[in-house]
């Protein structure tokens, strides 16, 4: 596999994991220098003064364990059904623009590292590469590894117009994507990333690409322009609805009221998200908000929860609170920048382990029998 | 227009604004190589260890945005009616005593960028420039621009002799200042400060202009001595309401019960503030009793906020938690210094695209739509 | 008035106050290069971790002001009255030991600050000059300066015999020392300090002179040893109620039931204290354990506290939350060592001044009517 | 005695105790110098975050002491009495693995101490020398000093068979040891740590020593793998209390229903810990949980606590939330590569004496007397 060096990309991945890389967190440090400045920065970031992007982690760390001790997790496992497949642990490679800006081979690789997890992932609408070369290059390495091709499902952002959006919702359909993850909080999102040469979003109509607010910003206000004339409302989930019979999660939820309406309206699970922390500076964090949002919507209606997930005792915490499976956005770039392929299925591989480590020591055999009764709450 | 270099002046404002400066904090950041030290300290500090004024700033960022999706917000607008007057967001410039310690065109440029944004400004008592002055500026602005005068209002401090005080009080009529901010929270602040040659209240009596506690304090201690007679007291706001039917607003209230009792001698609306937090050190913040103000007033008194206001979001939580608008203070100065009227306008244009922002990122199309429904509270 | 340098006083006291000393913790900074490194650790040193040091300072700071407007306290005063004398500030010297380390002329120069300043002075058993000294110094500074002796009280460490302990009781006594302020939480404090040449204790038995704790656990537990016998028991505040008539203070109690104990037992009044923050690590700071102290003792006993006063504001809160004054221990100490008998003066001038000032500010004119309506609480 | 220098010990253990040394933490900032890089990480670190770590100490620091005063403590003792053993203090050597790692005399040197201060020490099944060795020098120690050997208890780590496990039990039974301190949460603990030459689990099966999790890891995950047959259950507890009349502490729980459960089972009591913050991160603190575990298990059952002891107070702390002894764990390791055999005598004995003197100030003679009454809970 030859990897060209890219301007934007500072160096080469590495073709083996160094064994200082022990803990998802590890790939953050060691990206750094794998990837230029500006890129980092857009990567990083968060909203503002980074409260939401703070609020994400600290709310994980605040939180505190009550194991159980001496029960047996022998035949234990971490598996989990969603939508008529079988997960192996619920953990998803969640939606993320771009990887074209910190790997040469972007979503390719990614995809070879989800097969070999046998780990779902969520393709970005912004997926620097067409959904039909992430599908075939899945099977291909599903073929080589002699394993079944996890589950690929399509991140929707809503297009300016519903043509437009049509044939990304089409182009998914023809690669075999099965669910629909609609993002319904990132329209205002404010970006200054100028796309390096090469790095498109080529599943989307290019004239009509989505433009970012900070470059209409610069003219007039937000009220009053065209641009809030696109943004995603209640009346484009029932169009989606009507659209396809595939599960549809609305991605970007934190009030437990729209929780329900999504789920009133169609909607066949939720995304507990604050979009990394990357759109509006001050939110409440995911985890703090998820008991919420499952005493609203009740224990059928499937919860995934994003945001801040970096080590095992993460997802212990989120399913304890709530969640059916959570995601991992940032630590796929950080991975994909350090070692490509390689690195990706790596941490994976250390969030699985971890996971299930923490679940062996607070003494669960099976996710079902994660919940409050593990967590200490004064 | 030219802009002498005056001593305290450390170099002249800019001719346009830096990209680099994005957000409100990214002028203070700036404002440091504009300002000379001790007119610096002047404006920046607080009392004593600062505790108010970090309050102020921590009771924003402690407060978590619960944002509601998929709303419609592409009829929405910021507009807010106070005193028969429509204001196009719920912002306005907060008095500042002697905007000419950091840009020789002072009051003038500030109340351009007002006309400019159609945003009302608050005069101050200790205004560097004549109201008059003030006023003729605002209108050629406004001419120039085809755009109405937006509101003007006085801060008045209350002097020495109420025959002094109502000598301010017909200037700012003469002027057409249109309501009386009274600030009531002051007498006692200690300032060090040694105004810059050119630099005067010159609407108020030389002979009389307010001393400076610290200067008071070298020689005797506060009771006993004469200073305690001039503090404003209830009896000087009923002696305001029988002189002017203009709109009373009384600046500086904490208290619920104070508030009523404001409102119960005639005043129209309750500007809660710490004063920036430069006048007692250890002050409950502003936004933290705003909501027990809200409840003591009832829905319908004006109630605007002062203290901390940097950002779009914060203007949210205000509105959310109970105020009806803000003001915004200290940025003033740093955005003057940087770029005068430009920055001073550039300032209030970021805040408002923030405010809007935030605002269709909550979803709501109208700021009667902000209350505790878009906070979590835990 | 000649100050001979001595070894263990890095410099000579200033003879007027720098202008950069404005506030009672300009003091500290300024000390440090006036005093020897091991004397500077004695006296700011706290025990262990220094949490009880660090919580006396942060309760403060945890404390809000809801101040109130508009209320006239032009006939205002801060006096109080104890034990049928007038104090004109509700604000005492603390007890401090060897005022000897920091400056040569030692408590004779506190005392003439405190007669300046119409403050009580708490003089420690463990003076480094005698009563008697002191109190000629006291009457010669009131003569020169045409003003009364204000209040001198004994502070009293219980000695090894009760022999011993009567005779301190009668050189105070003989001194004219008006009260008796007993001190109980220090019996096992750990000292490593060697007293330089020329500072002793000269009103004590040497021979019989308080062994510091730390000596005498070189070679056995506490337990089991002769020195528990000697710690201060209910049974010596019989003997003291017993022996004279005078109001007898108990200091170093914070939980409430010992201040109740203690008044039935014919105490006047309690001090609430921590010692400082120098006897016992982790323990509750006065200011938060104080308003339990006023309920359980009742509106009619005398409430004193000290620990971290370091700004009018935080006499306010003490105040407000229960007790009748406030004292003020290491800043003697640093004021003294800076500028000696003018520095103690100015120090007790300015946290009057900010006191006034900040009665002023949240409206009370007496300190009777500062209560929990100035504060705020959630 | 000769002590050789190890290539992992850095530099031989002083012969006398510094005279800065006079803390336990003081212990730590020495021990950095003797201890080589890879060891020094393995006894300092946490797991993952160090957030369990980091709560075992602020779980104390944020516990506020209320002594009472005047209270005679001078018959007082710190004695407890525990199966059928009376105990000088309430404190014990907790099993720390291969003190050969810091100390060529390894346990031999810290009996020693232990019988010295005459203070119990629970040998770890991975220890670096034989329970026969450990038992002989307690006995010659105990002979040399005229002093009784003080309880020695197994600490026991579950072996790969219950044969494996049933030869540890009758080593120490050959040994004397006096009670089964059984550990249940550290079957998963990860480490990286090469044993150094000549430092071995002497007392276990060598072909079936423990293998670390990290090393299993390498390969595959956690369920599903032979590893999670060997982790012990309720089932082992019936087993060992089958085996043996001696009483069994089951050490590593901190749910309270856990405790019930044990209890019930036989064990004659609890070791509240989370392996010194070593296994799972972002577990609750000992601490915290204890007065849940107290209130659980009712008055009667022995608990013990460790983690995060490092002061009088905290012991204290401890008693008065309902432990009736604490242990010491990473304090042993530092003391013996400082000093030996007499740092870990001398780091018991300012343990002790801080737990005197912390009593006395608070007024208690008896460690029955530390209740909550001792606490200040806002």
């Amino acid at each position: 596999m030859t990897q060209p060096q890219h301007a934007h990309i500072l160096q080469a991945a590495l073709r083996q994991i160094p064994t200082e890389i022990q803990h998802v967190r590890d790939y953050e440090v060691w990206a750094r220098d794998f990837i230029a400045d500006d890129i980092w920065h857009y990567i990083q970031s968060g909203s503002d003064q980074n409260l939401s992007l703070a609020a994400n982690r600290s709310s994980f760390d605040d939180i505190a364990l009550l194991p159980r001790v001496l029960r047996s997790v022998h035949q234990g496992h971490t598996g989990v059904d969603m939508f008529g497949r079988f997960h192996r642990a619920p953990l998803l490679l969640a939606p993320v623009a771009y990887h074209g800006l910190v790997h040469p081979e972007a979503e390719l690789a990614t995809v070879q590292a989800a097969v070999a997890l046998q780990t779902a992932m969520v393709v970005s609408t912004l997926s620097s590469r067409r959904f039909a070369d992430i599908r075939r290059t899945a099977e291909a390495a599903a073929h080589d590894l002699k394993r079944p091709v996890p589950p690929l499902w399509l991140q929707l952002y809503s297009q300016p117009t519903r043509k437009q959006t049509a044939a990304v919702l089409q182009a998914a359909a023809d690669a075999g994507f099965e669910a629909i993850m609609w993002t319904v909080d990132a329209h205002y999102k404010r970006s200054s990333l100028n796309l390096p040469a090469g790095v498109n979003a080529v599943n989307v109509d290019m004239d009509a690409q989505h433009k970012h607010t900070s470059q209409l910003l610069d003219e007039r206000l937000v009220f009053g322009s065209s641009f809030t004339e696109h943004a995603p409302t209640w009346e484009d989930l029932a169009w989606l609805r009507a659209r396809t019979d595939k599960p549809i999660l609305v991605k970007g939820i934190v009030a437990p009221a729209d929780a329900v309406q999504a789920i009133a309206a169609g909607a066949n699970g939720i995304v507990v998200s604050n979009h990394g922390g990357r759109v509006l500076d001050g939110m409440v964090s995911p985890l703090t908000v998820l008991p919420h949002l499952r005493a609203a919507v009740g224990a059928d209606v499937p919860l995934l929860l994003d945001g801040g997930i970096r080590w095992g005792t993460d997802m212990v915490k989120a399913l304890a609170m709530g969640a059916d499976a959570v995601m991992v956005g940032r630590p796929q770039l950080h991975a994909l920048a350090v070692a490509g392929m390689l690195g990706v299925a790596h941490m994976l591989h250390v969030l699985r382990v971890e996971f299930e480590l923490a679940m062996a020591q607070v003494g669960c055999a099976h996710v079902q029998e994660l919940d409050e009764s593990v967590l200490f709450r004064a």
